[in-house]
């Protein structure tokens, strides 16, 4: 979608959001089924605008004036729902457009979750609805809820007993279904939501288009989504980038991780699953928080909705419990927190009032403190004052189920709070609803679990870091020029080459006699390998010669490979020699990339040789890619303190690996028209200094059967 | 603790938890303070024994005859609780003994956890009680609730109510204020307990002994344990493995599993932390179930109380949301379950009566299903009949919200499970206590969470596994010859080769001329090290020479080796020479060995080279291990395939390899009482069948400052 496409959808979305007319075609008289769930919905949810519901055989619907058709509503509409048949449709979309509509909410199933046929009808809907201006929400999707403005344009039972309590919080989905569940959910666990929108189909407006719109909102603060699958990776990765450039957390499940979860994902929707760890690399790179279960979204929410921003990874933990003081500890550290000790001073300050406490951290208050409040306020006090902990977790057991216990627990909580603004304090209690919601209410954010609550408070801080705003559409241009046809490795080095990868002084010889030469005008041994573009594994046809001096002893050995090769591989067209300088470094590793479906081009980086396959220790990521997002790529990998000097061996040049990495992330950008991969196996990296240099080289062209 | 005492503790424990008469030692009118809440909660609780209040100030303890001393008391008791401080406990546990009791429960603080006096006074009163037969439970603990005799020995808040709802459960705790915690929650998930048990400081009964009492129960099912840390880690794996052997599912926390819950844990406690890994295996090894965190605790113990044993893998997963089946199905593969598609002759079946939904598996039922509720048993009853699920999980979303539907859902499911004996549902949904209690009636376990859902069942599969009873404790006798001082790196290896370790024809030679004899009558070319007892890293100081061949080569590179390895450490005791035949292999590993703490001998093999450290690909396991031991610990490194011949590489000899872990196993435990650890780095591993051959070999003496 280019730019201007997308200012027309998001403002067309922006419109829907804050609809001031809807009308309902196919709207029932019954407030129970599809047609008349929204109508009674816009009601009991305070809908100020007008509603028409649509309906040629009843003069009133739910008490409302009903009309026989669009045409005959007075005046220009927001919102066409369509609750009616899919053949029905095509004549609705045209007739929301002569009521100028911004868009239309298709409930309606029947479109390409059936098949080919369905998916026919569903694109020419689409294209018609876009010719005219009007956005399509769906089809088969169970609609929106906007809270500004309360437009309902759903049917999900999540209105069921009015509006949900308002937030913060967008929720977006692109299963209705499930997107149901989650706000149900979410509301059970005292979120606020401000949008509630399912996809559906995604026929017009797609989840992209919705985080693009929810971002200009300033009263919103967190975004939710379910993903299955999109089609366009890049202008998704934008819009989560512009979200969070505006100062919004964004926590993303995306389903289809593993093997079996794909195949469900592909036969439920006809979006593209895509290769999950790109994606999973992707909405990292946008910034987005990425969870797994249900229960850890819910979590995620709560926290990013509730929580001021957390930036320091100083934890204190404060319990009545010593036992639950080292769970706790394990949990905080498995977040990435440090749990420093408190100041000798401060211990033995504490010691005094609370003997047989401990005051280290985890900080244990002991049940004296249900006699004694007093020790809450003062521990909490000196893990913010001398401990410097950003943020401290309290775990309470059940104290707060007695309501007088909760009244001084809370009081002792705040006071400890007072003077430290921006400071974090996390409850973990039993608690009922009414009390929770008394904590809350000063900014104190309560758990049922502690290790939940330490989870949560992880995924607060990684949604602190603010992030700028970056198009991941906008790529320079594409190397026009196409690439030669049956690529040798020395082709495919050379093309590397032109796009900065360092290579090893290479020449070709197309005889025996002519590697001979090239050889002796090099100043140490040899390696000559084969060049054919049809043969990959050049050892297995015995296309490889290591280690060779002087230039007799090279052209014997070429001769030699040409009749193992000729009688190993007798059809390949062989296209002489390459005969390259040996080179060793102090590392091996692998660099590369490819065209994702879903995200374009991709770079990869894996330490070298077997490990490399069987440790799995590859970092990727979407291109383009700079040198210092070349260097992080390279410290996540395992293989990092080996490049690093561990052990007091070489430190590699890391400078000169990141260059390489950057090299292949331009050169897919440049070729991203004709490549479809590229590998450089393996890269020998030299000590601090010496330089990168790819060894081999290979190259996939687009529309090859690899 | 050996066989005669565990009995005598069993026995104890047994008569403590069917007590039928129970005094109080502080007794407090007051039913809220420490020495009154227990008489309080044996008269709400329904305890039908004696009850004797002991308190010389009072006639009457909340309605009951006081007694001014232990010994005032009619006849014999069971248990005498200590509500009195620290320093009034040594007396009365004469008393108590003179009263012919089974144990006392000391609830006093004051001991171990204040330092090294109370630690003495701790064991003085440990002793002491030992020696009249005595069972102590505590001090500093909360007590225990046994339900089958209604006995009450806590003051913990988890009475507060009466008695929690009974079930199959025993929860045991380390914690007495985190065991309250579990109780309570435990409650609130619908677990049923019969045994709630905190041990404290564990100066009597352990962890281990409340466990192996706990086995003998009938009518128990499960066991949850929440463990700090232990003193006898065989005596727990005794403990669990009869329990697992005796039908009881068990399910264990055990915390301190990083560095600074380590740190917490033994500010908290006087028990040794141990190592995490090693702890983790152990508990495999006995048969338990490991969780981290508090909800997976309870859910855990939700599924292992309520579901009969899951030993198959294949999961059906049916939904009302295609969406909630994508996010199932991933975690089913998290979980290690297929999910298998159906056939297609019920696909077709299937499409007939539900065409917008989906067939195949995950099974999306659609909203069709809220009017049509057969379809949910016409498709539950495709997944066990036709599609051969072993479980199927259910996701209903938010519908048995509405008591209507959750009837007509109840009778649907109930009707698929007809003539399912054995096979297990999971109902996934929004509810309440009372529909959930409908389902759970007939033999369903409801779940909040899809996710939850499937790990659940994912324990429930693993605590499916029926396992033998196993003395952990009883090893083979010891061998008692002391191993030579300064042991070089022949000595070594003859070492390990004694105990069937094989070796390399290894040579010593006292000079460079030996050196060089040794060489001439090996057949191919040898390697040539320094031996010395000063000299852990030989190749640093130029004390190893590769491939050489013949006499006087040798000789010559033995004497240039004198002089180099005489300036690079001239204080060290140099002990001639190894002379070894070079020996390639396909693969290399480390095995090795230490003691442990807490468990004793414990074997470990990993990868060989760097990357074993890098990638820490290392199996462990508590010694004895035998052939199927070792072979399973190969298969569990990621390296494995590499041995197995992936890549059409040549498989290694793994039987060799598993024969080397045993060997090594044997000799640790022989000389469990001489060696701290013993480390082979590299096994050179041959092509299956040429065998494995230990090349170095390093044992570290007990006592030694390594």
């Amino acid at each position: 979608m280019d730019g201007a496409m997308a200012d027309t959808s998001r403002q067309g979305l922006e419109r829907m959001f804050n609809a001031r007319s809807i009308a309902v075609v196919g709207a029932s008289d019954d407030p129970t089924r599809i047609g008349g769930r929204p109508i009674r919905y816009l009601q009991t949810c305070g809908f100020q605008g007008q509603v028409y519901p649509i309906n040629p055989g009843r003069d009133t619907v739910q008490g409302l004036t009903a009309y026989a058709s669009l045409d005959d509503v007075p005046g220009d509409v927001d919102i066409v729902i369509l609750a009616i048949p899919a053949t029905l449709v095509a004549d609705a979309i045209e007739a929301a457009a002569r009521r100028n509509a911004a868009g239309v909410v298709i409930f309606s199933s029947g479109f390409a979750e059936l098949g080919p046929e369905g998916e026919a009808l569903q694109d020419r809907i689409a294209a018609r609805a876009a010719e005219l201006g009007l956005q399509v929400l769906g089809p088969n999707t169970l609609g929106f809820y906007a809270a500004p403005s309360r437009t309902v344009a759903t049917f999900s039972s999540l209105l069921e007993s009015g509006p949900p309590p308002e937030g913060p919080v967008a929720l977006v989905s692109q299963s209705g279904a499930f997107g149901a569940h989650l706000g149900i959910k979410a509301v059970k666990r005292g979120i606020g939501l401000r949008y509630w929108v399912t996809t559906g189909n995604e026929a017009g407006v797609s989840t992209t288009d919705v985080i693009r719109a929810l971002a200009a909102d300033p009263d919103l603060s967190v975004i939710g989504v379910y993903l299955e699958g999109v089609r366009d990776g890049r202008a998704l990765m934008t819009a989560i980038a512009g979200a969070r450039a505006a100062g919004k957390r964004v926590v993303v499940i995306k389903v289809g991780r593993t093997p079996v979860g794909s195949r469900a994902a592909q036969s439920h929707t006809a979006s593209l699953a895509g290769d999950d760890a790109v994606f999973d690399r992707a909405l990292a790179q946008a910034g987005a928080l990425r969870v797994t279960r249900t229960d850890e979204m819910l979590e995620a929410l709560y926290a990013l909705s509730r929580g001021a921003d957390l930036t320091g990874d100083r934890l204190g933990l404060l319990t009545v419990s010593g036992g639950a003081g080292v769970l706790m500890a394990d949990a905080a550290h498995d977040a990435g927190f440090v749990v420093p000790p408190l100041p000798d001073a401060a211990q033995a300050r504490l010691r005094k009032i609370c003997p047989f406490g401990s005051p280290v951290n985890p900080v244990d208050v002991t049940a004296q403190s249900m006699n004694e409040p007093s020790l809450i306020t003062d521990h909490l006090k000196a893990m913010f004052a001398d401990g410097g902990c950003d943020a401290v977790v309290g775990f309470f057991m059940n104290w707060l189920e007695s309501p007088l216990l909760a009244e001084k627990v809370r009081a002792a909580v705040l006071e400890g709070l007072e003077g430290q603004s921006g400071r974090t304090f996390a409850m973990v209690a039993n608690t009922d609803a009414e009390t929770r919601a008394l904590f809350e209410a000063r900014g104190v954010m309560v758990f049922d679990d502690p290790c939940g609550a330490i989870e949560a408070l992880r995924q607060l801080r990684h949604q602190s870091v603010r992030t700028a705003p970056r198009d991941w559409t906008a790529l320079p241009a594409a190397t026009a020029s196409p690439l030669a046809p049956d690529l040798t490795e020395y082709d495919a080095l050379q093309s590397v080459a032109a796009c900065g990868v360092a290579i090893p002084d290479v020449r070709r010889a197309e005889t025996p006699q002519q590697a001979g030469a090239a050889a002796g005008a090099s100043t140490g041994p040899v390696v000559v390998k084969i060049l054919s573009p049809d043969i990959a594994h050049k050892t297995e046809v015995g296309g490889v010669a290591l280690g060779l001096t002087g230039a007799e002893t090279v052209a014997a050995a070429a001769e030699r490979m040409l009749g193992r090769v000729g009688e190993k591989a007798p059809s390949a067209r062989l296209k002489g020699f390459l005969v390259s300088p040996m080179v060793s470094g102090v590392a091996e590793c692998i660099v590369g990339g490819r065209m994702d479906d879903v995200f374009g081009p991709v770079v990869m980086v894996g330490s070298g040789g077997i490990h490399a396959e069987i440790y799995r220790d590859v970092a990727l990521s979407v291109a383009p890619v700079d040198r210092a997002g070349a260097q992080a790529m390279l410290r996540s990998l395992r293989f990092w303190p080996l490049l690093d000097g561990a052990r007091g061996a070489a430190r590699a040049d890391v400078a000169a690996l990141a260059d390489t990495i950057v090299a292949i992330s331009d050169y897919l950008v440049a070729h991203r028209d004709q490549v479809a991969a590229v590998e450089l196996n393996p890269v020998s990296v030299g000590a601090d200094g010496q330089g990168a240099r790819a060894l081999d080289a290979f190259i996939e062209p687009k529309g090859a059967t690899a």
